[in-house]
């Protein structure tokens, strides 16, 4: 256990690469962003939540990241853009169109450029990449793969299409089993495996963000745990349950769907040896002992982000735990 | 020349196809289903206008008449929908996306269900007639082709796409020619030709549209032509200059520039024995003696159309003419 000091202003050497989900995992990256230069980070967003609707390709995790770092993001709402309207999404329920996935109208022009882009024949990391700059978004941001994985969800109702269960069906069906349709032959992002073998690599952070449809299906990808573990940089994991409660999301009920305890120390079991340290709240000290007995080191931190001072703050105790590891 | 009592609110019997541009069309249309059934009006729509924007497809002159029949139409801007927002627009200009062609809010719904539908495979009819219902139109609007039909305008700037000269470029450049790419091999829409041979036909207006760009087109397709002269009822055309003006749009300065004098007499002219009956405003009525000289009819009303019951009057004036024809 290592003692943090939150309100030192770090400076932190080398690269971090973090993995992240939708909004925890951005929280923490807005975070990043704060004391890490661009040349510093590197953000790889799951995109196994991807999907087509109004013919539009939609990247819900590379959206909630982008946003959050361009702090444009709806902190309230918790997904999409601040002071945002539902104009076209209203005309199209007029006219019978789809619209049980709710779009805004200034995040619309996201998925209309994007999808624009890749029709035209641009990989999703180049697409990200300018609709980014056009943010304002300094740091790298890039998808988990150039080819389309798609998070498959089996439940109590059958297989379903990730956002069919998260949205259409608000995470109400029980939980069985995950399958990433197309990560067996889906590639990790060049980028990502490039700096994974980088000398300079020196933490890899796995954001609070669902461990079984955020951070799995980076994971699934070939060659990616094994690059993981052979880096020599530490893999550290931020817990996304404090309390035996996910800040957001389903990570919660799912954990107990799937037969596991909703609790910190449960999500760290799961990572098991992959991780080298993990970030665990204050309310959850308790199983700093189990933790450790399983090999990974622990920081305790305030690891509830609820303004930018908290997410800094939190990215600051982690990469001063990061740092640690070269000793 | 015909005398018409306004004020008469008339039962016109038989059925009756309007050729369409887009506003001054429009308007004219708005004031024939006020008093034409469903079953009696059919509104063919030039698509030459229709392009590619956002990788969504555009039909301009549909929109209007669509917009103006809903009773949604914005008659100050004079195009697209009142109460519009545009907040994609200026969410697409943030991000570096094309921005000279404006798309509201609202708008953009249209332009989004229609691309899907064409994409799905509908027809652009089917797709209309789809649009058209969510919008509480049951009047039929029908697209001129289900083909590709492509105005292209050459000016002293060269070779531009329609859209390119009507609203990038403003309508500056000086129209020399202009031509209709794919009109040769496109055919009529099927319902336009088997309602231009049914004996029920009583009345074929051409609209108060631009000529050049609006009604040519149409008129360029496969026998059209010929099935408007060969049909039994008469053709009708509103005049689109009053007093040597459009009410909107560059057909008085098209005129100019390919050599006519901007007046009501050269429109008849240049229609020439297309038409039985020409639809003159009251500030016109110096012509009814020339325009009568070519064989054709004469009927001054007043043509311009501020409001619903001016859009009423005057297709009651004109409906009240075509049923003199059968005399």
């Amino acid at each position: 256990m290592t003692d943090v000091n939150l309100a030192t202003k770090l400076s932190f050497t080398g690269k971090v690469l973090a993995l992240s989900g939708g909004v925890g995992g951005a929280k923490l990256c807005r975070g990043l962003t704060a004391t890490l230069t661009p040349d510093q980070l590197t953000i790889v967003a799951n995109t196994g939540d991807d999907f087509d609707y109004w013919d539009l390709r939609i990247c819900p995790d590379l959206d909630s990241v982008m946003y959050a770092l361009a702090d444009l993001n709806d902190e309230e709402r918790g997904w999409g853009l601040r002071d945002e309207t539902w104009r076209t999404l209203i005309a199209m329920r007029r006219l019978g169109g789809a619209e049980w996935f709710q779009i805004g109208d200034q995040d619309l022009a996201t998925h209309m450029l994007r999808t624009q882009l890749l029709r035209a024949g641009q990989s999703l990391s180049a697409v990200t990449q300018q609709i980014a700059a056009g943010l304002g978004i300094t740091h790298s941001l890039l998808p988990m793969s150039e080819q389309t994985v798609a998070t498959k969800v089996n439940t109590d109702q059958g297989w379903l299409d990730f956002q069919q269960y998260f949205v259409r069906d608000k995470c109400q069906p029980e939980v069985r089993e995950l399958h990433f349709e197309g990560a067996d032959t889906a590639q990790l992002n060049p980028l990502v495996s490039s700096l994974l073998t980088d000398e300079a690599l020196a933490a890899i952070v796995v954001c609070p963000s669902n461990p079984f449809v955020s951070i799995d299906p980076i994971l699934s990808l070939p060659d990616c745990r094994g690059l993981l573990k052979k880096s020599s940089a530490p893999v550290i994991a931020v817990s996304p349950i404090i309390a035996g409660r996910a800040v957001k999301g389903p990570a919660a009920k799912m954990m107990r769907e799937l037969d596991m305890p909703a609790t910190a120390l449960a999500v760290a079991e799961y990572y098991g040896d992959l991780l080298d340290g993990y970030v665990l709240d204050e309310a959850d000290a308790e199983y700093v002992d189990d933790i450790t007995a399983l090999g990974i080191q622990v920081c305790v931190a305030p690891t509830l982000m609820t303004d930018l001072n908290s997410k800094i703050a939190l990215a600051d105790a982690l990469l001063t735990f990061a740092a640690s590891f070269k000793a």
